[in-house]
């Protein structure tokens, strides 16, 4: 083996690593960083919320008289820090889920848990259904695993149980469509909410096409009007009786409501399912950091409520904002979604309108970020499309980024 | 989809599943917490040996005065820490692997490095090169991506490239050795050391078999006498001008020289394969904390040499013990390895005795654990055979714990 190209390794990677690009959002992370930029990319929270003082106390205490036998700095059990596992089974109960710690495991983000369900689920071949758009990340971790994808979009018309068997049938021999992933609340791209008639109509197409459901409920808790709906989880949770009967896997995450940089997440399903999903942490990284985990418990337990309050109004001003500024500013022909939660707007282009080649004009005229739509698309379509986050610039740089990209497009 | 048992979730399972099961090592690290019992079970680092309060006032420091586009609470490059992964490349640079920044990649412990190119390497059906015993962990990390196991045994007396040949040949169609994976200094589970001409050897017939070398070198910093031997990424490196050139790929971590609780380890290899790695690291879990990076950059800029001194001094005197406590008392026809570094001593029994059951007499009559030899084999021998940890318990522990082992097998 000789030489320094990629054509000497090229021979030698993994079938899958075709499947494995590299993402516009990470590009776009390094936008970040450009001086004066207005980035609208990035499902990044504002780090103005996060309780930096609180922490640091939090991991001096945890640091001072370790316990030598479940030292802070030691390897630990790949489920997860009891303490913290025992909250979140609490808070999925609270949610209507009656959980124990069996039900949960400590993942490194929800990133980390679309990864595993990839990794647990899929035998390439398999399909897998997602919603158009969906979010980039989801489809990132699956394409690892060599899926074919399918369209599933409650409440925009969905095909009939037979039709989705069919697809399925139609792959390698023994392949499965394996689960249905969904953003409900909020979601990424999109920022739209189901209603509670999608949520029960998008349960009973699941069950007669005899799928999982994966929910990712990465925004939930962000809401800024209007009531909570039940999760997917607690409604098949109900109408199962437990949560051991249920066949919806939840994905919960501290990353938008405390802070992502300690990477928690977790999911909660099954105890069964949750036993073999240990075991693939196993394999994977051993364990989450135990010491970010006390930290993150920690801060949940004393600060939880009051923490998602204030990022509720933090960022329910600035998606007032950039809404009232597409409002003023953005020309006849181009629509948007008007999210009651979340970090995202949604924003359509007249048909014909390329984003991406919007996206070289806003860096280059307007120093504007955003991430086009067709990402977000398993088909590569959405070609006029667009993401538009408001998470992190004040309201007055959101009117004025807003303001500078409708000139672009007039 | 009704019902609790596994049953109802087994086939909704990836093929791969088959192969991710419960680790006796993980069943052990319960036992840590059993009143009263001697491990010599799991490569678990001496948390006396942990820079606790260091590590607290380096939390502290870096959460105090954040700056707002790199928040240590905030998302981060998946690459890593860029002041940490610089750290890294002079560190491989005083090895002599000439390295930049390009060239390192953080990684969750070497664990994920492990997971990382198994996802990257194998196709299912290719096949990987492994010592008989190996380490426990890279199994399970490479057996999700479904490859088949070859051995290769350095200074054991290998096999001629053409029978390695035959050998992945007779897999699947398009099926190849991909990778053979090595522990060449004070290797898990052995505790032995591979000799200059040993590292030679293996190289040259990792050329001729046309294969990259995972060089897991875990235990390397922890040498109790004796000189340094390059790494077989140095030699590599040596023959073919660069890094870049080289196929050697070295997982490096800091789990068993400062703490393993911090997840941080990394890989060092042609620029390359990590601009993949990058991309594997994005989809599976974004980054690793940056926070701990952060931490852990001001740990080994300010207290590397230190805790590499104190921590070869305490185990060079918990592995005395364990030498001279086996030499004392264990009976003939018991042998053992004498390692010049690491945590591990492999006894082997008298052919027909089996290390599992010798496990539950040592467990129910003497309060003793360690781990039976059989989880190191892919191909499941080596019954006879026990792997002994001296890294946590003290000298007289230690001399108590074989003491006890020894009466067992007499």
């Amino acid at each position: 083996m000789a030489g320094t190209a990629e054509s000497s390794w090229q021979p030698r990677y993994a079938r899958r690593a075709d499947n494995m690009k590299a993402s516009e959002i990470r590009e776009l992370l390094k936008l970040l960083g450009k001086p004066g930029i207005i980035s609208f990319a990035g499902g990044i929270p504002d780090p103005v919320l996060f309780p930096s003082e609180f922490a640091a106390t939090a991991y001096s205490e945890a640091l001072s008289a370790p316990a030598a036998a479940s030292h802070p700095m030691q390897y630990s059990v790949s489920e997860g820090y009891a303490p913290l596992t025992g909250w979140i089974a609490q808070h999925m109960t609270d949610l209507g889920v009656p959980a124990t710690t069996d039900n949960i495991i400590i993942t490194s983000g929800s990133q980390q848990a679309l990864d595993f369900l990839g990794k647990l689920l899929l035998t390439p071949d398999d399909t897998a259904l997602v919603t158009t758009p969906t979010y980039l990340g989801a489809l990132q971790a699956f394409s690892a695993y060599e899926p074919r994808y399918d369209t599933i979009d409650p409440g925009k018309g969905n095909r009939t149980p037979q039709s989705y068997a069919k697809t399925a049938a139609a792959a390698a021999s023994g392949a499965q469509a394996k689960f249905a992933y969904i953003v409900p609340d909020f979601a990424n791209p999109t920022g739209e909410t189901l209603t509670l008639d999608e949520r029960k109509d998008l349960l009973k197409l699941a069950r007669e096409i005899d799928v999982p459901i994966l929910e990712d409920s990465a925004y939930r808790a962000l809401r800024f009007e209007g009531e909570d709906l039940p999760s997917l989880q607690a409604l098949d949770v109900k109408d199962k009786g437990s949560l051991n009967a249920s066949s919806v896997i939840y994905l919960g995450t501290f990353s938008k409501t405390i802070a992502p940089g300690l990477r928690v997440g977790w999911i909660c399903a099954s105890e069964t399912l949750i036993e073999r999903l240990v075991l693939v942490k196993q394999a994977s990284d051993l364990n989450s950091p135990v010491l970010n985990q006390m930290v993150m418990h920690r801060i949940v337990e004393d600060r939880h409520i009051e923490l998602i309050e204030t990022a509720r109004q933090h960022y329910r001003t600035k998606r007032d904002a950039m809404l009232a500024a597409l409002e003023t500013h953005m020309p006849d022909g181009v629509s948007w979604t008007k999210p009651k939660g979340g970090l995202f707007v949604w924003l359509t282009l007249p048909l014909g309108m390329n984003a991406a080649e919007l996206l070289q004009r806003a860096i280059a005229e307007a120093n504007v970020a955003f991430v086009p739509g067709a990402a977000f698309y398993h088909d590569g379509s959405g070609a006029n499309t667009l993401r538009l986050s408001y998470s992190l610039p004040t309201p007055a740089v959101i009117e004025d980024g807003i303001h500078q990209l409708a000139n672009l497009i007039k």
